[in-house]
């Protein structure tokens, strides 16, 4: 299997792409502030979408503490769309303004299985300054606000 | 790394575990009817949940037709929430009820971005009958009532 050329769609993420690994922090009104060990994936097959998976895990027992996936694709001028879904039972939908290589997402739409913590609002921004992809995640959850919820700064590996 | 034991509450779910590959059909008043190879995952790192995975290629020229991933979870008794994402631009929640080798999905939210085609329910049947996992996708979309759209046998590999 060769990789094939890269979709000219996705010139304007193309500074996304690879296996980004680091550690960031977590925190919210309802929980203990945490740290975790991050991995985040941009990966294409040739077509005009970015495939998109995270997972991260525990620094001190190495166990795995959340996973999500989902694709990015480029709509139009400098925006572009993902969507996602998480084993917490969530989906996620939301449109984003490339500037320079930072994409800032606004949410289309959050929704959750009956079963899922209720999550109302998610507000995501990656951004690669230097060498280091900033992945910078607020919600708005559980009756609170949207407040800063996950933080981290991660490098290509 | 090696692979935890199956969490508990997977065991009516764990007759789907593995990679799945074989052919399907597809179909739809829309489109012409089409051939395609696929493969599906079902796997898991120990948590509540199942990992879903799927692509599908033209059989002619392997060249790839879609994927899509998302993730199974078990909500009490014989009953499972599946959510997915995909690069289309839609995301989509199901309510399913575990009947033996059997799971049949009730659409809970199918939700599409501005830029994707527009689905407004999807009827996804997941069945292993015998050493085959019968894979059945019927969708209302772009104006048309729910009609049967993919259908592909598959075996473990």
């Amino acid at each position: 299997m060769t990789t094939p050329p890269l979709h000219p769609s996705l010139s304007s993420l193309s500074f996304l792409l690879g296996i980004w690994r680091g550690t960031g922090k977590g925190k919210y009104p309802s929980i203990e502030d945490f740290e975790y060990g991050e991995e985040i994936s941009f990966s294409h097959v040739g077509k005009p979408f970015l495939i998109y998976t995270q997972r991260s895990w525990d620094l001190q027992n190495h166990n795995g503490l959340h996973i999500e996936s989902g694709y990015l694709r480029p709509v139009g001028n400098h925006r572009a769309e993902l969507v996602l879904s998480q084993p917490t039972g969530i989906t996620e939908m939301h449109e984003g303004e490339i500037i320079s290589t930072k994409v800032e997402f606004s949410t289309l739409e959050v929704s959750c299985t009956p079963s899922a913590k209720q999550v109302s609002s998610v507000k995501r921004i990656l951004e690669v300054t230097g060498k280091t992809l900033n992945y910078n995640v607020a919600i708005e959850a559980v009756g609170y606000p949207l407040l800063p919820h996950l933080t981290s700064q991660l490098v290509l590996s």
